[in-house]
């Protein structure tokens, strides 16, 4: 059934929307910005402001051993499996106040928009707010949805510690009411058998939307990385004007010629539809041993790769370590790329975005299907094999700063599609 | 005329040479290597053994107010312009006992030979041992030959400090009996109407007479450089997960082109035949900002740019910044080299390079023709209309550092050479 809603500015989500965020950024301000350290008071906050509007929608509000908080529309069959949509509400140290909670927000939003227009769901919608996402806190990604499903090391309890306080992960979560030593034993509160649908609303982190115009995206997979932290390339350091060309190892030269042979791999994944994002984020001389009339005999130097395909992933890795080889054998330098961490990409459900962009047509609201570069919670539940969706929301200024920004027709459109295919998927 | 000589190591410059090495060696020491600071104990040290056997020699020595000192072997034709055989006696902090002494000790041990033989010149022969060239000291070219000239700022004697001691040129010179305010107020202890040639005496302090196997080197022009400290590609830091590439302003990937173009250039030149070596020193993203997952948004780089032709610098300079600005627009970043200082490069008397390698062929001794990519006194010369030349001794392990090497025997060689070309000129 698809009930005709009102326009979104008159929708009963709106209002509860604008104060929601209105409340969350008074509360959690940390001028510029707002700071909801993970397991810390503005991550509690936003969790119990969450809690409070659910119960005040008729949810049933639970919270499990990890600090994760689930709010429970009952549907007609309490035996069929659910739908989850969620999100963190956590943020960076001064950062936005959108970037997670927006998702936590929608999920409450479009509920109180299908009850207005007397929805009954068949399954359970429970929209969840998950602990611990954002990286800069706790050094273990997507910390509280895998602790959600016992994906832990039960060693990170006691050795992932909080940057700010230095105490660690398993001390926080018992300040908080957790049970750390329950799941380093081996619990798992979420069962992904029991889960029909993950749906994760998230401002997007970059500016596509924004500079092509459009409202709201249809993410079409979660791209994983290749990391590699320690890349050095190593010639001699030797008199600028004395030693002649044919003599030098200038690891300058070579780094350039390894950094376009990367950019030219790139322009060819792209040319044959590939997808593949590269970044060499740190690229230096050593301050301690350059100079400007010395050959540089050292640089240093990071890479991120991200792709949509771990084969992609896996075919550049080898192509650069051939690359690297070759140009260091001609240029008299070593180019060590160093080791890897690879996060494998999450699959996101071809059904949920055909689903979205037909629901959004229909709404006759503007999307663009693009990945996401950025990871997020629900690249866990697609591991776990459950069928993942995500919705991006135009934003300015991108994420993680205190300027990022979220204009509130955009958030309601978002919500109008969510709320929209909640009603054709539960 | 020109008289056989004796095997070198049976010559009288032989052991004159070996005992100066060695009395600098014991005198300057300073673990590892040695250290003569520029009017520093070191360097007085070195003026007064070279005096102590030019008076050996009968030399007449005396002392500019700038404290170059020369010790003059009287020729024939007291009113014909002289030619002076100098060089410097100032090292680095633990630096090696060839870079600069070899020339004075040369030019003392060349005459020893030439007075064994029995020759008299027609004109004065005057050996010089220069102040103040190591830059490291008082950071301004030349020191020690541009005061002999009166070509230092009158402000540069107070402003320009030595490194170690945080005091004044002026000072400094003061304490070793010199008169910088005569200086200052226009003094010109040199003429170069009075220089019928300078000769400089130097080891090499790059490797290629080595790599060659070549005891001598003759040196046909002293590259001028363009140097540029400040150089800094502007972009935009971003989030390597979220922004796509087309709203990147990444300074690496714009870096690295610009790198790769001036390579380019580099090989074009040389493929036509032009002089030219290039120097990116420093390369680097900022510390602070830099991140593995951040689009670089700031690299900061020097380049050092030499060659035998001022015009090829220029041009070079001229092309870099067509480039610079194409590749920043094309790239959506700003690449700005920033501004240059010039010294432009130093003629060496092509005659004089004829007459040294003519001179070696008839000895036997052989040599390669080859730019001098450092600087030495013997620019200031050349620059002030002196016809120049100079010679290079082999050398092992660099120059500036403790290591550097210098065989005797190809001492001893360049010495011959010396001589006679002395013999023919003088």
């Amino acid at each position: 059934m698809t009930p005709s809603a009102p326009p979104p500015s008159k929708s009963p989500s709106h209002s509860l929307s604008v104060r929601m965020f209105d409340q969350l950024v008074q509360e959690t301000a940390d001028s510029p910005g707002v700071t909801r350290a993970s397991f810390g008071p503005g991550e509690a906050f936003a969790h119990q402001l969450a809690a409070s509007v659910a119960r005040d929608l008729g949810l049933a509000v639970t919270v499990d051993i990890a600090g994760n908080q689930y709010m429970k529309w009952a549907g007609r069959d309490r035996s069929a499996p659910r739908i989850i949509v969620g999100s963190h509400m956590d943020s960076v140290r001064h950062g936005g106040n959108y970037d997670g909670a927006a998702g936590v927000v929608a999920g409450l939003s479009a509920i109180a928009d299908l009850q207005a227009q007397g929805f009954t769901p068949a399954c359970d919608i429970v929209v969840m707010a998950i602990r611990a996402e954002e990286l800069v806190w706790f050094p273990t990604p997507y910390c509280g949805s895998r602790m959600a499903f016992g994906l832990l090391d039960p060693s990170e309890y006691d050795s992932v510690t909080r940057s700010d306080t230095g105490r660690s992960l398993a001390d926080h979560m018992r300040d908080e009411g957790c049970n750390p030593d329950a799941l380093r034993a081996g619990a798992r509160p979420l069962d992904p058998a029991t889960i029909r649908h993950f749906i994760e609303v998230h401002i997007e982190q970059g500016v596509t939307l924004d500079m092509q115009g459009i409202p709201v995206g249809v993410v079409n997979g979660i791209r994983g990385n290749l990391r590699y932290r320690h890349g050095r390339i190593t010639g001699k350091y030797a008199h600028a004007g004395a030693l002649a060309r044919e003599y030098r190892h200038d690891a300058v030269l070579a780094g350039a010629e390894f950094v376009q042979v990367l950019e030219r791999k790139w322009d060819d994944l792209t040319a044959q539809g590939d997808d593949f994002v590269a970044t060499m984020g740190e690229f230096w001389t050593d301050p301690d041993m350059h100079g400007m009339t010395k050959v540089p005999g050292s640089v240093q130097f990071t890479m991120d790769l991200r792709s949509l395909s771990n084969d992609v992933l896996m075919q550049v890795d080898a192509y650069l370590r051939d690359m690297a080889q070759a140009i260091g054998d001609r240029r008299r330098v070593t180019i060590d790329m160093g080791a890897y961490t690879n996060a494998p990409p999450a699959i996101i459900d071809p059904a949920l975005v055909a689903r979205f962009e037909a629901v959004a047509r229909r709404l006759d609201i503007p999307t663009l299907t693009l990945p996401s570069g950025a990871g997020h919670d629900c690249a866990t539940f697609s591991w776990q094999g459950v069928s993942s969706g995500m919705l991006f929301i135009r934003n300015q200024n991108g994420s993680h700063n205190p300027d990022e920004a979220m204009r509130m027709p955009d958030f309601d459109k978002a919500v109008q599609v969510l709320a929209a295919t909640l009603c054709e998927l539960a």
